[in-house]
């Protein structure tokens, strides 16, 4: 099964982000306690065919590493793995 | 009867997902505790006449299966049947 | 007395629905009960002259059976007939 | 003194609408509890210079029974007579 | 000192509107009691350089008097006199 | 140090306006208690390059005395000197 | 490690403001009472493709110092480096 996201969207994956799992006080948190938090960072599966900014070429590929805002988006499920839609007004950068 | 959804909108039938019926716990419900849930996913079975993005193509077409946000488009009852009229900007993504 | 609906709203008559007069569990409610409810589908009975969507054709004539959002339009009363004058952008399907 | 309203907007006196000062059961209300109900009929006294619609011509003159939303426009008070001045994007149809 | 509003504004003094001391049952009010109320006319004593609507002709000029909505306008003092300084959008009408 | 602002934003310093100082009583306020009001005007001392609004051109320079709302602006220390940076679309007039 | 910031947002590295870290009554805070707050300075480390604001040219490079609201903007943190990604419309102005 393959996702097509619609015009400006693009679909992304979570990034697992180890560093992430000790808290400012250094105590490591069990799984169980961090997987509700939805991570900032997350791997492009997926790109629409209006991802272009107005004026501007295509600024992301599939494979590119992206930041978003934590609260952007919608979450869907397919096939039991978890994705992202996100408009790519709400990607704030690439990471290389 | 028919349906015939206006300017950039979409006629979309809910689809049964089985593999939704259990708890996260592994606990099947029974339909009377699920059934008033709005699915994210639906197969359009009819589109509006000016349903391709600004700038693109259309993106969709009657068949295919489309994952939506959950609190979008409108919930109507022709002949018994239930539909979800949704405007193409709350249309995510389409799975194959 | 006629109405002219301006712009780009249509004016519309409710719709009988006789099978909406039972509730889920299957008690017929005299008509005291149910005739505040607002009902989601009317008859175009006069329309403006900016109908048609932008990029597109009128997608509705008069005599036409259209569905609209529950809490859409503005209801008039002339000749004490009630009508709804609806915006076009709220008009979401035909239904023939 | 005369009223030149600006713009998209028109000036209306309201109606007396005679009909209306029963209520549902039948019994008639004396003028004190009637008077401070905004109508939703009026008639056009004058009109502004761009009362016509985007892509359309005029629809309305003085002279003309407008209907529009019971909370839209401003009144104001003008050689002691009462008007309403509205934005033609307030007046939802024409009775004829 | 002379007071120059920028684009559509417009810059309005306001008119002593005798007829309006006296409450509905005809009792006078001594100024104290009505001084704060924001009055909704004015006369219009500098104009700015964009106050024609778009698609029209300016519609007022210095020395006509304005009608205006209770709330619309920043109130300021210049040589203790106090100006309402209007967006031309929320000037209703002129009144001759 | 200089300030640039961006775009169609001016920085203005507050101006000092000794009449204020009193009451509407006419008691002389003692400087704690009327520093944190924010004054109404105050002198353009650096302009952005899309001061001019559309369809015109630009109304005001530097050295200006400029209104503006209350509420309008941000605040920023450079140097231990306060400025006002402003949208024009939040300076209401000029003041010569 | 590399942040490309999109469209028309920049990447600032937040400047140590010396001067800051005492309160308005001379008491020098900790490092723990500050840490907290968002400086209201920056210097832009990566720029976007559309940084230019529309009808006229960019305003600002990499290595110059920017003024914002203290609320724009969103924290990411990249090599346990912490930045604030910008849209340009909430940079205020340049110091130099």
């Amino acid at each position: 099964m393959s996702i097509k996201p619609l015009n400006n969207r693009v679909a992304v994956k979570f990034v697992e982000d180890k560093g992430e799992e000790k808290t400012k006080g250094g105590i490591v948190l069990p799984d169980t306690a961090t997987k509700d938090e939805k991570p900032q960072q997350g791997e492009i599966v997926a790109v629409g065919q209006n991802i272009a900014p107005e004026g501007g070429e295509a600024e992301v590929a599939v494979g590119d590493t992206v930041v978003f805002d934590k609260y952007a988006g919608t979450k869907i499920e397919v096939d039991s793995e978890e994705y992202l839609i996100l408009s790519m007004d709400d990607v704030l950068a690439v990471i290389n």
